[in-house]
């Protein structure tokens, strides 16, 4: 490891005493903050673990003055390698998980002011006694500052927006002037008073300042919730589905997940305890989970949920949109939780993580599989999306009993010919809700006009001279 | 005026050969465009008004070489004068309005791609027949240009967001280099590829580029509304009652308005036909203005919204939140419209955009009404806001029949003091939705960080390096 190279004696000391002797790590106990979730594997020169904004100042201030790049990282489930060191060796992780002292609720306003090393489901905890949640869902529990640092977005977009829609303000550490802190919005709804700063921190992969603190809007909690399992008559019904549901039940609908008959097949085959709703020879090629969500007292609009749902559903059978329909919330969403790992188990996914306008996902989806179909036969189509936002994991797996062996060669090819097609046929995004990172860094420099790298390269110029927080650089390459 | 010691023979004839006879004013057909709906009044050199983004072009690109000042103009709606040109007659009004050939519809990807000079009133006309509308709601009829570079909240903020959550994509013409044209964003919905840099041009009050198109994401029609005008028992009660309104009818509120006593008062003591809605014995010091709106089908849910609502207040009348509810939307909205016309005919009115923490806006209108009534005995305070995303018009009004002249310095003191209270005091905005613009560049000055100004110094630098676009720079001042 290039890392061993270093002599860390003295930086060691310097950062034991703005952290303590148990806020560094190094060596072996570095290993869970080297490796990411999906990619992302280096080495780091050493782990600091700051629990407070002013341990973040002095450690960003000795770092910034001695030349030495910082990666920050949340919880480490970022999916674009964003979060892990490269493999230099040289650069410090800043892992903010242990700034989690504050977390205060504000009701009245529905906001919360929450540190960035709280996870999202620390978070929901914290929010359940007053009737609030914070309602992105996704398949992991991140940290804020990371879900900041990544935009998130996940199944319940429609209903709620983003982490970008939801932010009221950010506090972050610069790393110019050094360990400034920073504080960009505020509690507010309405607020326009010139550049609104904080959105350049937003889906900004951690590159250019420390984010550790985060005013966001929160929500109601739900107090009913419907779920069913739909088939549509055809590809085309998909959009006739949704356009329906938005106008007849467009006050409740909160996820609408497409789900490929292959995304079914692997989690059944590949996943214990897990039913196969449907009979074998009625296995579907595509299917779409549905959920409803109600803030609303049954007392005042005697509103029943799940009836509404069914009640719209036998209409869409008479007008043959919809060729089947099932229920059983828990086990439908078991059944959406459990693709990823059927794919794995399946083989090796190869990860696609686009967006197209929605009305368009369909025929993408469509084309995309033919793509593989026809160039890749030896290459299955796992594909399951949020429908309804544009987005499609449009995963494809490399099967562990496929006669070619894994070929990274051909794994390129494949991501050039879909990111291409996304991009250019389909006006999409090669990342919709993960971000760029290492791992997309090159298609970013393929699709991003030249100007608005340039322009990049100016904001980093302003916030991060040095250019030591980060593992992307958005700029133009030099 | 200073315009006319200029020659314009030579520039007059270029603007024509770009934009034709018919889209250059000189003289007394400017004034129109010389004039701000509330603040603004300067003089033009030639009002300029291109009819494509090829004109657009052609007009930055001789303005650029030439060193001419540009100043983009949508609708000339804005409240804070930065749509209107200053005194020095130098610069050249780019007034937008005829670029409006394009408004598609999306319908499936409930979007529209729309030119910055079609109105809100216009593209509600194109979305009519889709069964969607742009929910932004407001007392004119701005352009979307002009809408973008305010950031436009409005009444229902809190059910559909403001533009900037709505925005998906906008085309800019550059001034650096000049005329080139720009794409920031895609019509998704999940996009993670960068800094998302259309985020610095939403409330820049035109300054540095100019919007010509957008892509916006707009919203199914409502199919049912419910009103009601409801006198809280406490200035505490009002929270209580949001609260509740958003756990119990959180799916519908849409509007949640503040009137006080005096507001109510004025519009109708001054407005012709606008009925009191209460005996006079029983005028309230404060009142609020709902509204509910639905996107369900009757047939599914059983949903009465205006009998869900009636439901609610009853309970709250039993609990001594609500002392009293009225019908009649068409009535309460025009009662609720005429507010200002009321408050001009008192006299002059001095306008304050504030915005606050919710939790706090009833104890901040308290502070503020008892600092008029202590400091400035003669001046009255006619209030009224948007309860639920912390916006108030803390409008004070100079009387007609006050016995103290008018005095610009008075006023001056007023201002400070108000808004020092609302963003020291109370965490607030000093500009709720009105954007920056030459009315309030003294308090962007004031309160925001020079750091944060200089960041202003360098975006400015490169998107107008000859500082040519629009009235205000929010750099340092220099």
């Amino acid at each position: 490891m290039a890392g061993n190279t270093v002599d860390n004696t003295a930086l060691l000391a310097e950062l034991q005493a703005i952290v303590g002797a148990s806020g560094v790590l190094q060596g072996a106990d570095m290993a869970a903050y080297e490796e990411g979730a999906r990619y992302g594997q280096g080495h780091a020169r050493l782990v600091v673990r700051p629990a407070s904004v002013e341990q973040v100042q002095a450690v960003v201030q000795l770092c910034a003055a001695q030349r030495i790049p910082l990666l920050p990282q949340g919880a480490n489930t970022g999916m674009v390698g964003a979060s892990t060191p490269d493999m230099s060796g040289t650069q410090i992780v800043l892992n903010l998980s242990r700034l989690r002292a504050t977390c205060e609720v504000d009701a009245a306003n529905r906001s919360v002011v929450v540190d960035a090393g709280v996870t999202l489901q620390e978070l929901n905890e914290k929010l359940e006694p007053h009737g609030l949640w914070f309602p992105i869902d996704l398949g992991a529990n991140p940290s804020i500052g990371g879900m900041i640092a990544t935009n998130t977005g996940g199944t319940r977009l429609i209903r709620y927006g983003d982490v970008r829609a939801n932010l009221m303000a950010v506090q972050a550490v610069l790393m110019d002037p050094p360990g400034e802190v920073v504080e960009l919005g505020r509690a507010l709804r309405k607020n326009n008073t010139g550049v609104d700063w904080k959105q350049l921190l937003v889906g900004g992969s951690g590159a250019g300042a420390i984010i550790t603190q985060a005013t966001i809007q929160v929500h109601a909690r739900p107090t009913q919730r419907a779920t069913a399992l739909v088939v549509p008559a055809s590809d085309e019904a998909v959009m006739e589905l949704l356009q329906a549901m938005e106008r007849d039940l467009g006050d409740w609908l909160a996820a609408f997940e497409g789900i490929s008959g292959n995304a079914m097949q692997a989690a059944i085959d590949h996943v214990p305890n897990l039913r196969n709703p449907f009979a074998p020879e009625d296995a579907p090629d595509f299917a779409i989970l549905i959920e409803l969500e109600a803030n609303a007292a049954t007392k005042y609009s005697n509103l029943d949920l799940q009836e509404a749902l069914n009640g719209f559903l036998e209409d869409q059978f008479e007008s043959t949109i919809v060729n089947a329909a099932l229920g059983n919330a828990q086990e439908l969403w078991h059944l959406r939780h459990s693709i990823s790992e059927g794919a794995r188990a399946l083989g090796k996914p190869i990860a696609f993580d686009v967006s197209v306008p929605r009305s368009r996902i369909m025929e993408f989806c469509r084309q995309g599989r033919a793509l593989v179909a026809r160039d890749y036969p030896f290459l299955t189509v796992v594909d399951f999306g949020h429908i309804a936002d544009g987005g499609v994991h449009f995963n494809v797996i490399w099967r562990k009993d496929a006669a070619e062996l894994y070929d990274a060669a051909v794994v390129q090819r494949l991501r050039d010919a879909i990111y291409t097609m996304v991009v250019q046929d389909f006006g999409g995004s090669y990342s919709a809700e993960h971000g760029v990172g290492p791992h997309n860094i090159a298609y970013y420099r393929q699709f991003t006009p030249v100007l608005l790298q340039q322009w990049a390269d100016g904001w980093r110029e302003r916030l991060d001279p040095q250019h030591l927080c980060g593992t992307v650089d958005l700029g133009v390459a030099k």
